[in-house]
């Protein structure tokens, strides 16, 4: 397992009893895919008093509904996604394997939040984070979560005594600006890879990319309700040539 | 390809010029999902005056990206996708393969309609969709869509004299009951298949569940603000035990 699950693990041993299921496989822009047209394996791999681990062949989505009905039978008191090595923010959550498993688990009615942070290295220094996820993930099981969302959490990757604190934000606008990148292989036929880079369209304080830059950990409530409800008045305005 | 893509083809060459981008797969429950760590291939099928057809080995979401940056190298007047075989309303909006090239157009600022008609049978009548999938079509050319939303327009699998006509909706409120078949392979280990039933928790006429059961097409607006701008001020007056 990558060492940002191991590192939630340890952070969350000190704050209860942790079941992890978690992808055998690197789910990198998995979105919220699920598993249809195949079968799943489930291994154990760790089994003591208070820990238990399972590795699963499916997406980030698929865990957490195995998780739910054939690992603990019931909906656990929180559910906890990451650290994903990479930010998750603005726009990323849509991409984001990590934050699909946390808002699969809202769907499904479980407290839950998705941690990240903004360091992709496998080496990257998950210490700092350890005061800010824990804090966030007491405050969810006390307070609960309000109905139809979870969590997204992203963590600068700075050293703590830089970190300002914890700030609640919405989802910056952005998009990614595509460059693929056209090669070809060792039989002269094209293949493309995605490559791209990260474009901001807004400054605003209120953004997740304002509190990251400004060394603040982001906290942004993520719905499952997609519904533009302000577009509805505009929509119902048409009228149809049928 | 698919029937509900070559009929969704047929529908929009009487609109204006085709250039189709489509996975050379099945994507059921693909969600947002990208391709990073491996290359995509893409094939052209068909070339004429106003009608080409690519074939790509990646996810939704790819085949969006490649039209625009390698196909067309702009942004086109519309996309659309689908029609899926199988209904995308409610939730089911979050895992639809055929939702996310949708948003991802929305995303990209390309006008963007996702089709789906509720029967999943590869035998299914597309033609009673027709003049709906036509008609919204067209509006979407005339009138734009309202900033960061594409629409989720899911008809119901009835003939053309039953359905009643177009009603924008909301997202319904559901959720997904898993009950995962537990098999055991020919060497004696166990594996997981992924079902399940789909539960309506309200009944609201406003909803796109109301509409699709009362034989309208339902269109709802659908938004990349996953945001829940609700529940900020609630986070906001959360302190931290740090």
């Amino acid at each position: 397992m990558a060492p940002g699950i191991r590192n939630l693990i340890r952070f969350m041993l000190e704050i209860g009893d942790v079941v992890v299921v978690a992808p055998d496989k690197p789910q990198s822009g998995m979105g919220h895919a699920v598993t249809i047209e195949k079968p799943l394996r489930l291994d154990s791999l760790h089994v003591d008093g208070n820990h238990k681990e399972y590795s699963c062949s499916g997406t980030p989505v698929d865990c957490v509904k195995l998780a739910v009905n054939k690992v603990l039978h019931r909906k656990p008191d929180l559910l906890v996604s990451g650290i994903n090595h990479g930010s998750n923010s603005s726009i990323n959550v849509i991409y984001s394997g990590t934050m699909s498993a946390a808002i699969e688990g809202a769907m499904e009615g479980i407290p839950s939040i998705g941690f990240s942070l903004l360091n992709y290295r496998m080496d990257a220094d998950f210490l700092p984070s350890k005061k800010f996820v824990q804090a966030i993930a007491r405050n969810v099981l006390q307070n609960g979560l309000p109905s139809g969302t979870c969590l997204n959490v992203n963590i600068p990757a700075v050293p703590e005594d830089q970190i300002k604190g914890i700030r609640v934000s919405r989802q910056a606008k952005a998009n990614w600006q595509e460059e693929f990148d056209h090669r070809k292989d060792p039989h002269g036929k094209a293949y493309y890879w995605l490559a791209g880079h990260f474009q901001l369209h807004e400054n605003g304080n209120e953004t997740d990319e304002w509190a990251l830059s400004n060394n603040y950990v982001s906290v942004v409530p993520v719905q499952f309700d997609f519904t533009a409800h302000h577009a509805i008045p505009i929509l119902k305005d048409w009228t149809y040539d049928l």
